[in-house]
């Protein structure tokens, strides 16, 4: 659900109806019931939010009782966080935010639902409550015991994307070297191994979205057809490739000998290139992954090809979790905007389908890979 | 017309008819006739060329002899530049773009010719010829004896483009705090002045782009109506516009005071945001110019918004300077290969009528507020 306070349940209830017909899923809310009959109040939705006391009582897909109509909510937060005020930072909020989350991830880490998908919540609200992380994704981490994760942004050939952008057939996903640091800092951080690092985590995720999955790169010896392997691209730090060494030495003495590393070890991966032409040519299809070398390289491109469609996940954790890729929205919240997209102020359901979606396909590829 | 080698002839034929026809300016082309000539027939394209001996030989605008059907073409380099093979770095070709260039800027600094447009040159073909420069622009500066100017992206609303992005009616500006340097080496050079300076710069261009140059902001006293001022928008160094401070201080202490700076001069600028929320902002038309920080921020951004619609715009030059926002593209030149925008290899000729576009209508200002 995220933060109360923010555009987190009118998403959801924004998004329902895609998600419950045309994702292959069962969705259930971990939030509070009442807040999230506000947000198909607000959006006017004909849907009936049924509060259930455990995951024992959601009814199973085959019984049709899940549905466009119906939102099963799993009340696991306090009730005062129905007195926060829209738009505001409220201890009540980050707390019952942390709560839906802690509970969402227990559920994840017993194999009682297949994945999490985050709404957004409000850092400062979180440290309010008295928790302490810079976002979910160090909630997760700890939670899951797990040091060594990355952050991807995905976006993907969903069906009401085509029109905006010719990304290849399976999407675009873009890993960053370095992420939420100074950029004084990034510098010690762009190594060999990093690179190398998050290129392997990229070739494995768009493995999964594209379903060849299970096999390092070459010819199946049970198939006759090759393995498709994701074209992995990689940015270069310093404008026009650095300029043979006149822009910067990082292309020459780090970024080509950790691509070289990758193909040796059977990647389909190219560069560095600049990174404003390599966009162009991911834009055109040209890449299914992008290594990006800090944060702004991959957000302008993803941002700009698809506003609302783009999706975080979670690398390296031992669950599945996908975020959509906006925060709370705190300006624009319960006041339904949804889908005013024209104004660019819209709050629009998109990145939260896209993260159904992505969470589903990743839950059925983890299926796969453990019944072969 | 550029290196010879590279796509500058063809994309001159290209937008030949669109320039004649669409904009007021009386084109010539500084060059070679053969190339152009060779380049006019490589298109399939209408058009005479007409050598001309000097630019008293020019027809004058109201006789109708310069028209989509005539390119007068002033020879002003050596014939062995039509030896030249394609896609090939060749000292001739870079001997020849020199003489060009040359020859174009002392027209224009003896005010023959109003505006400069540039095609493409090799850099590697220039070093050959034996002229040691990063690139067009420092020659401009050293024949113009200027040691303080600046490039700055300029996306115009020109009808081809409306279909592809929400710019502002006059078009977006980019002008870079940093450019062509090593990422290590930005930091310093980050500062309230450069900020400030490049931010005035961005200022001046659009206020002659969109008619109200000659004012610095606020009321008029002639006029009842108030000036418009360009809306600036400040792109953060860092992620998340720093954090508060969490990841790097540069917005806190130098980002923020130039910002403040500027509106007490005057400006109509705001920020630092986060550049990949800036970047979404301006193609909703939010902003007419953008502060980037270092390249790959305004970069990316409006290759995204426009690949080939994109121009530079030479700023602090006694002359107008303008060029195609795009290389020689040694690889795809002089094989027809212009229009093929699906491909996503296109050579098209878009930047090109952009160019002389923004070239005409800074004349045209410049003119103005000459009279004014």
């Amino acid at each position: 659900m995220g933060d109360a306070a923010g555009i987190g349940p009118e998403i959801i209830a924004a998004a329902w109806h895609d998600i419950a017909d045309n994702i292959d899923c069962r969705p259930v809310v971990y939030g509070h019931p009442e807040i999230m009959r506000r947000a198909v109040a607000l959006r006017q939705a004909n849907i009936e939010v049924v509060e259930i006391p455990s995951l024992d009582a959601l009814p199973r897909l085959d019984d049709h009782a899940v549905s466009a109509g119906v939102m099963p909510c799993l009340r696991c937060t306090q009730d005062d966080v129905t007195d926060v005020r829209p738009g505001t930072v409220d201890a009540r909020a980050g707390e019952a935010a942390y709560q839906a989350i802690s509970a969402a991830i227990e559920g994840a880490r017993a194999s009682r639902i297949d994945a999490v998908v985050t709404a957004p919540i409000h850092k400062a609200a979180l440290n309010l409550a008295g928790y302490h992380y810079p976002g979910h994704t160090e909630i997760f981490a700890e939670k899951c015991a797990v040091t060594d994760f990355a952050m991807m942004l995905y976006l993907g050939p969903g069906p009401q994307m085509h029109a905006a952008h010719g990304l290849a057939a399976h999407g675009l996903a873009v890993v960053h070297v370095t992420l939420h640091t100074a950029m004084r800092t990034i510098f010690d951080q762009i190594t060999v191994e990093n690179i190398l690092a998050k290129a392997k985590l990229a070739d494995g995720f768009m493995r999964r979205m594209m379903g060849t999955s299970g096999d390092c790169g070459g010819i199946s010896p049970s198939s006759p057809a090759p393995f498709v392997r994701p074209r992995i691209g990689v940015c270069s730090l310093n404008p026009h490739a650095g300029e043979d060494g006149l822009f910067g030495t990082e292309e020459i003495e780090i970024i080509r000998p950790a691509v070289e590393q990758g193909r040796r070890a059977g990647l389909d991966i190219l560069g560095p290139f600049p990174a404003d032409t390599i966009m162009i040519d991911a834009k055109n299809g040209r890449y299914d992954a992008i290594v990006a070398m800090f944060h702004d390289q991959g957000h302008i491109a993803l941002k700009l090809l698809n506003m609302h469609g783009a999706v975080n996940v979670t690398l390296g954790l031992p669950i599945i979790r996908t975020s959509v890729a906006h925060g709370t929205a705190f300006d624009r919240a319960w006041q339904d905007r949804a889908h005013n997209s024209v104004s660019g102020e819209s709050v629009a359901s998109g990145s939260m389908i896209e993260a159904v979606r992505v969470a589903a396909r990743l839950a059925k590829s983890a299926v796969t890979d453990r019944s072969s």
